[in-house]
């Protein structure tokens, strides 16, 4: 994925309104008005977040007479996602072979215990 | 998890060399001026994106003697990563449910046209 891309969606999902309008939208196709409702802010304003939303790509719409829906396009927030569960996998891979590091230079120092111990 | 913690986590995560710093941090911990080794920016502009991701939570640091070592916090990242997966996991339950009406549909449809067919 570019980085331009994961700018913009992670610029997009940075905004607690646009979240709203996201969450609202993984329920299902909305109109521009049915996305105003729930939040307290004007239809102007509502335009804007949802201009970064299409620019970021996880969100499309389209006009069909008077009416604007929209909807989310889960392949960009799945990027987004991706991203983020690649560098958490990644720390947790280096977790891992840290353990079985520190157990193996254990196990080691038991073993010269052991080998102390017996007579 | 706050809405104030997702905003600074996904404002974090949306520029190109914060995103680098969390890569490295990724692979394990490294000193500030390993983390701008391989960035070509100024140190002050290094710890004004650190300052940034500890504020986020992404990233911690730690001081010791003159050397500060930053270390990836998993925990901001999977709270981020959650927070993605619920929405598009919502929004593929509603494809799925949209996916069986049309199908329950379509195979009514099939039983009227047998009937109609049927003599």
């Amino acid at each position: 994925m570019q980085a331009a891309s994961l700018d913009r969606t992670f610029h997009a999902l940075s905004d607690p309104t646009r979240r709203a309008m996201v969450q609202r939208l993984a329920r299902g196709p909305a109109s521009v008005s049915e996305l105003a409702r729930p939040l307290s802010i004007s239809l102007p304003a509502v335009m804007q977040h949802l201009q970064v939303l299409e620019a970021s790509g996880i969100v499309k719409s389209e006009k069909v007479g008077r009416v604007r829906t929209c909807s989310v396009e889960p392949k960009v927030l799945s990027q987004a996602e991706r991203w983020i569960a690649d560098r958490r996998d990644q720390w947790e891979r280096k977790l891992d072979r840290l353990g079985e590091y520190l157990e193996a230079t254990a196990s080691g120092n038991d073993n010269e215990e052991d080998e102390g111990n017996a007579k």
